[in-house]
């Protein structure tokens, strides 16, 4: 499936959740499939931290460049595009193609970076409704995503309750532990303490804080998998067989962490890194929407749910996603509830997983049927 | 009780593991309690990662400084100093009084730094028995410790299995996992690439790498603590009592953690944070003494032991304790094994807990028995 990027120009001012005014903005974005007659076969596909709108196919030219969740959206796959009309968007603030740090400030002419303004999943939210209004879509047949992605799912749910009718929730928590805000803020005083962050305003200086960045990374990625899957994958092996007795790079983890990270530092903009971390921690429709009670914050919503979840995810775990469900069910919606039995960790929802992949096609080819 | 550190000079070389030899070293050590005329109530205390020879007891003038075991060892204590002589000791390679990074290399007549030689708790072990030669033990009734310091126990165990009668193994693994590993790796990731460590030798720089160790043990802290015990502890909550929008530090347990790190950047060597990790990642008796095999490893074993592991460690979870008693069993070692239910994490090993410390001083209580 060959796709192509585009971008959408908003010139009306955001006002975000802190207050700030984003005076116009860019999305950038893909499409997959046709839009029916009566528009109503529109997915929005939203992004975990670090990916991107490039969500499924591969550009003219660059066979190798595949979106991020191309198992799961295609033709004949479980997010049909022969039956779907798919979204894929980048956030605001993220460094992929939509407005944000490394975009130019209007006011000043140079990038936002430091001054690019702090950033919510109500605001994406915001904002993405500003791209369904520009592409003729008034309700989405679904808004899906895994862990952040599925932060926004429910948020659409909540922000523009007429305004979808199922949100596959994937790999989520409805807000973070203090354990995950922990490791958040271990990644973010690792890039803000790089003394080539300058402040994050290191545009200006020609540098990127490359070691923070690289730090942030091989710590996301730990967290991102289950103990199990890293002793599956490395165990205890060593580079060179022997143990070495330096301080040297000895076992295949150290190895692979450091490629990750420094592959990682390459391609992330710090500033997009601390605010991205910052919209996860700030997420909490309960306290935002239900004076700390998540029911409540659910009261208004009107979408059919399915809820996923994964056995040895230890970031969002399954009680996680378990909290959702009650909360949902308290309402009395309409969820369905699949707990996979998939050893990855958290970033099995990214992965090819026949139970998986089976769940949420059922679940789409029912969502499918009322569409046409 | 008050106490007095004192040190032990031992000038017979050293080999170590890694094949280096260290031509000279002392340990700094503390005793407490008498040790008797047949000389066998010497029970041997070994810490963990952050810790010293400063088990129990305040030294005089320093009612603050409490050892880090004072709620376990002292007159009366689950760890009685009225019927042990209890050693407290610091492991060659650290950096509290004991010959490490920042001592003087009698070959270059300046701080050892990045050429201290790496080190592995076999060594320790061997540099302990040094210990115990001069203070006239030829067997302890017991060697015990928690985490790493519990790694030391049964690696006496192995090392000297007719130096020993008992070993407690508390809140231990036979060797470190992959994410174990990996997060050992972050933190030294971060050490080595703060432009001050100066590739080991900052001492000559007049700086310490502040950053790379604050972030070490932030990490590391999160990983001690229960998600549960963080969520009792901080929860949520923000330190101005409202979401701020911005960069700075906004929730309690980021606060915490950047005081932590502070505060351990202070007081903590770097090159000893990566002689201490390596120590870690290196410990593994089965791949050293068994060929993989932890039964193998332990058929020389001699004494009779204690393990205790806690529900809510997950870095070193009681199925790694478990591991440690089935391999004992195997060999049809007389072993204790006690899970105890308690909220806090891998910490759990430091703190007050009525089972735990019940436990313990029953199990000792029987050792003091046999020693009469």
């Amino acid at each position: 499936m060959i796709v192509e990027a585009r971008k959408a120009k908003f010139t009306e001012p955001l006002k975000l959740t802190g207050g700030a005014v984003l005076p116009e903005f860019e999305i950038a974005y893909e499409t997959y499939g046709t839009l029916n007659a009566a528009r109503s076969n529109a997915v929005l596909v939203c992004h975990a931290l670090n990916a991107s709108h490039h969500v499924a196919g591969t550009y003219a030219g660059e066979p190798d460049n595949v979106g991020w969740w191309d198992n799961m959206v295609g033709p004949g796959k479980p997010l049909d595009t022969d039956r779907f009309f798919v979204i894929g968007n980048n956030y605001i603030g993220s460094c992929f193609g939509s407005t944000g740090p490394t975009s130019t400030n209007p006011a000043t002419g140079r990038p936002w970076g430091a001054d690019f303004p702090v950033v919510t999943v109500e605001d994406w939210v915001a904002a993405q409704s500003r791209l369904a209004d520009r592409l003729g879509i008034a309700r989405f047949a679904a808004v899906m995503g895994g862990s952040l992605g599925a932060m926004q799912a429910l948020q659409w749910s909540i922000s523009f309750p007429e305004r979808l009718r199922h949100a596959l929730v994937i790999a989520a928590a409805p807000r973070l532990s203090t354990q995950n805000i922990g490791f958040n803020e271990v990644a973010r005083q690792a890039i803000v303490t790089d003394p080539d962050f300058h402040g994050g305003d290191f545009y200006a200086y020609g540098v990127i804080p490359r070691r923070g960045l690289r730090l942030a990374r091989m710590l996301g990625h730990i967290t991102y998998l289950s103990d199990d899957a890293m002793h599956e994958k490395f165990g205890r092996e060593l580079l060179s067989g022997e143990h070495r007795f330096s301080l040297e790079v000895e076992f295949e983890i150290e190895s692979y962490l450091r490629y990750q990270g420094d592959k990682f530092s390459e391609r992330f903009d710090a500033n997009t890194y601390l605010i991205m971390t910052k919209a996860l921690d700030y997420f909490d429709p309960a306290g935002r929407h239900g004076a700390g009670d998540l029911s409540r914050a659910l009261a208004g919503v009107r979408a059919s749910f399915l809820v996923a979840s994964f056995t040895s995810d230890w970031r969002f775990s399954p009680a996680r996603s378990r909290e959702i469900v009650k909360a949902l069910l308290d309402n009395r919606l309409p969820v369905s509830y699949a707990e996979i039995d998939a050893p990855q960790g958290h970033d099995a929802f990214l992965m090819e997983h026949p139970d998986y992949q089976r769940t949420v096609a059922s679940y789409l080819a029912r969502v499918a049927e009322a569409c046409a």
